[in-house]
């Protein structure tokens, strides 16, 4: 619970509306409106969905979404994730793919607060990390995450095969 | 199939001791021995195994494990990997946490045909990306990556809390 009484909870198949309009609402901030491809039956497939009799039984998918709801009513912003893994450890962690927190709902903590929530699901989980990405020229985010104790990984590089460059290797 | 006859499939629960002898071997070669506290029951808990009688079905965990075996009849690497997810998509691809080939299989292709089979296994899904991370110090590896149609994501940084840290955002 973020320190004004906001309160998080994994999203439901119900949730997926919101979802779909949080993540247009982040990409147009984002100004990657064009990039854009979820449809509400893909995030409906794809997500692993709470039950919302048994929030801690969730359908299968590929990630997960905590949504924190503003003392006003309103769903103000989502974190969606999903499981890592570290062979030393052979142990899950979390990556945290995206997080958004509507602008009318910024400078109270949310964005904290979901990632708090993030890091207790992976000690519960006896899991070993939580981790994410940022771009390398948004210091004040990196201040902000170095506040709450990550560490940068400078030393790694990361790669990715996508588009035709996939197809090509996946069928050469 | 590499070009040589090796095949690849994946791994089931009976495999676990052979992972975890791959595991140490490459901790062992990249001198991280010191940080191994993988088990073998720890990996039968966390990896997801497929069936040996329908290799299509798997048991639920955090990530799975693609081995390669050499004509020779041993197992010669392995590819461990989990699925992420693209938000703006809503669609599942591959994180390649680890990739693996025993020293004196070296130079046989293995490594690509790994590599191959997971970008089958994304477009199999639907999926858009096959990711992983390398140093960036390792040049070799970066235009080995680059000459199979990875990008860097050069303006990315990684972000990890772990440990303590972990523990102190979980909890306070």
């Amino acid at each position: 619970m973020a320190s004004d009484g906001a309160t998080i909870r994994h999203a439901t198949r119900e949730d997926v509306p919101t979802i779909y309009g949080l993540i247009h609402e982040l990409a147009d901030y984002e100004k990657s409106t064009d990039l854009v491809k979820a449809t509400e039956d893909l995030l409906t497939k794809t997500l692993s969905h709470a039950d919302p009799n048994n929030p801690s039984s969730f359908t299968p998918g590929y990630a997960k979404t905590f949504l924190i709801t503003a003392p006003e009513g309103e769903v103000a912003g989502m974190a969606l994730y999903f499981y890592n893994y570290s062979t030393w450890t052979a142990v899950p962690g979390i990556y945290l793919e995206d997080l958004f927190v509507k602008p009318k709902y910024r400078k109270r903590g949310y964005g904290k607060a979901l990632i708090k929530k993030l890091a207790a699901e992976v000690v519960g989980l006896g899991g070993s990390r939580l981790e994410w990405s940022c771009l390398t020229w948004n210091t004040p985010s990196l201040e902000f995450y170095e506040s709450l104790g990550a560490k940068r990984k400078d030393a790694w590089v990361g790669l990715r095969v996508e588009g035709d460059a996939l197809t090509r290797l996946a069928g050469s």
